[in-house]
């Protein structure tokens, strides 16, 4: 047998298709060279003498999948929640990416956000940065040694931002990508490069022209925001009123997915036009309901990106949201669809906890190839959480007690890690 | 100097006035004979000599106030939050509820109940029991002994009901109470018998008179639910025609806190009649916001009963709320009132952190008498707060400290608690 096959026991819950569970109390989870080999309720006999590593009735999930978050947001998460997204930019956001010119700050910062990554249950994540290209690579640095599988942006932005955070030209910014994404490529296994421009107010027509051409010179993912909140979209019209929506605003640049795996993140007002743009193009969509509500953009109809059969993940969008949790969000995007089902349209029924379990999972993962379930030949990404603080296991089935997960989980019920097969010791 | 005198001393935060925080650093709270004497900067002369304990860089606030929780249903929080909430107490509430008839499964709720509030920063609650009588003497006998100061409800229900959780009877119910309330009069010190009519679709008339009867005879604060639902709105309105308005129903009896102190929960669809009612009342209302999601209820006017002057305080309404913690509630409060702002009325602006924490300390607080502040002369109600875990504390402001707090919190963080100067080892 393969040195490198491993068995982990104990109660196993994942999702294939969005709303459905599969659950195995007390079953096995093979590892073969850092992939899922199969899930059994016995252990076929082709595995005898392999190390059984046995959690009793913790439950074992896949890791979860953040699709949008800010480092170096995480710094002034959970304070100055008072304005709206365009003024908590300029007034919060802004002077403090700033501050990333600074490696040192740089360092001491993005220190505390990946060690606070790598303690929770998620193993892969899209994520911003700063236009700083050396505090970016400290972060892709730390990331590096984490053991997590991530994306990272450096962010381009040449237009309507501050002085002191806005790079001198279109070219500049291009070129800086350029060579940021060649150190990139030399540097690091499991953190890679993906092209960032911030959102369509911060990038000049010049820029994107030079992104499109960094993107197909490098095959880069991309990823950015997209009809986020209302004064937002009006600017955007303002901005670009050749644009037939704020998707087509990315799109007319080939910046929305037609050719590279693209992530835009929120999707809050994206009408029946975008949304048939963001199927068309295979966008994802990270859904991110708790920056959504504490900037007061509104409520994603995420039921309508489903029924429509969009990508969509789940995003912590920290320090819109204050939290890195997944596990967190997942809550927040059902309690959010039950408001929009109350509030605004009651054709879209609210989503599960089912449902927004495969939007964390393998919703999210897909932008990572075949991540984010126990299915053969997925990665093998699994957290181990023991709820044994929340109640005693054998009253509740292993659907009821994830659900109580999502609304109960604390930072040390999280007591196993593995990321593509390897083990992080949390 | 009096031998029950003491002093903590810490990061002091607490609210004298919604929307406003008083904050000290490292300042003296001096407690004498159970009521806070007084907060310090420096410590006065008179008090040389009387010990004091050194919290550090902690944060020491008022003990929060949950006016709102059904103890009965802890057992299932977390789990079955698919329905609306007339099928939810249909389906989920009332089947575990009748279970309460037995005393061993109530003793051994109730047990994980009550432990679980001591562990946390709430140090005053009004609590729904049962229909039953020993169960909920139960449920007290366990509160007297936490130390907790509460008030606590048998539930009146004899209509609208399955057999099996339903009383014969007005006239059951109401002896079945005062034999209640005679006996609580005997056995408790700091555990209050509250009137509980459970809402209107579950009383009779005849009932409703003869609680306004037991009220009168012994004095008796009351209880119980208002304008949560659509349906539940609808339905009271069938059931009480002649009623103006929801809280009529209850008022028409005069049962809506014209001259005993009330609590009315969730409030989320009072109109401007309902509000004026309360007003000239006195009326307490609960706001629940987590709960009122999670039931797909809808959001309250908080900011409306703010301008008004209306009493209002936080709660908790475990099981539509899934957990204990008065912080997750103002954490739900501020981004409900964010949403509805958003979605519903653009004329009611958020609730700040500031406001939701005044609601959770002195709002509901009021409601127990002078609790939920350091002002001379109140309780000596106090949770020490270590935050060290999410932050530097010296690089942000106390204020800044609580509204990360709301977000970051976990049970481990409370780390002291006194209730009324005794102190509780949680």
């Amino acid at each position: 047998m393969n040195p490198s096959t491993f068995i982990v026991r104990g109660d196993i819950c994942y999702s294939e298709v969005c709303g459905e569970l599969k659950t195995l109390e007390r079953g096995y989870l093979v590892c073969e060279n850092g992939l899922v080999e199969g899930v059994y309720g016995s252990l076929p006999e082709r595995f005898a003498g392999i190390p059984v590593r046995d959690f009793g009735r913790q439950m074992i999930i896949p890791g979860l999948v953040d699709l949008h978050v800010h480092a170096p947001q995480y710094s002034f998460r959970g304070t100055h929640m008072d304005l709206e997204l365009l003024d908590w930019l300029n007034r919060y956001t802004f002077p403090e990416e700033s501050k990333y010119a600074d490696e040192d700050y740089a360092r001491k910062r993005y220190t505390v956000f990946v060690n606070d990554l790598r303690r929770g249950a998620t193993t892969r994540a899209c994520i911003f940065g700063t236009l700083h290209v050396p505090a970016t690579e400290i972060l892709m640095d730390l990331l590096e040694q984490s053991g997590l599988r991530t994306m990272v942006g450096k962010v381009n932005m040449d237009r309507n931002a501050p002085d002191y955070l806005c790079e001198e030209s279109a070219e500049v910014s291009a070129q800086d990508t350029v060579e940021w994404v060649k150190d990139c490529r030399k540097r690091y296994r499991n953190t890679k490069p993906i092209l960032t421009p911030r959102f369509t107010p911060s990038c000049t027509d010049a820029l994107m022209e030079n992104l499109k051409k960094v993107q197909l010179r490098y095959g880069l993912p991309l990823q950015s925001h997209l009809s986020e909140n209302l004064s937002e979209i009006e600017w955007v019209k303002e901005l670009c009123p050749e644009a037939e929506f704020y998707g087509d605003a990315y799109d007319r640049f080939g910046l929305f997915g037609a050719d590279c795996p693209t992530i835009m993140a929120h999707c809050v007002y994206s009408d029946e036009r975008e949304i048939r743009r963001m199927k068309e193009n295979g966008v994802f969509v990270a859904h991110c309901p708790e920056s959504n509500m504490n900037v007061c953009s509104g409520i994603a109809p995420v039921r309508r990106f489903l029924d429509e059969g969009l990508h969509v993940g789940m995003g912590s969008d920290v320090a819109g949201g204050t939290v890195l949790s997944i596990f967190t969000a997942m809550m927040h995007a059902i309690q959010a669809s039950k408001l929009r089902w109350r509030l605004v349209d009651d054709s879209l029924k609210p989503l599960s906890a089912a449902e927004v379990f495969y939007l964390g999972t393998k919703g999210g993962g897909a932008f990572f190839g075949k991540v984010g379930s126990f299915e053969p030949g997925y990665e093998f990404d699994a957290v181990v959480l023991d709820d044994s603080r929340h109640s005693a296991p054998c009253e509740y089935s292993i659907a009821d007690r994830l659900e109580r997960f999502l609304y109960f989980h604390q930072e040390q019920d999280i007591k196993a890690k593995y990321v593509a097969g390897e083990e992080l010791f949390c």
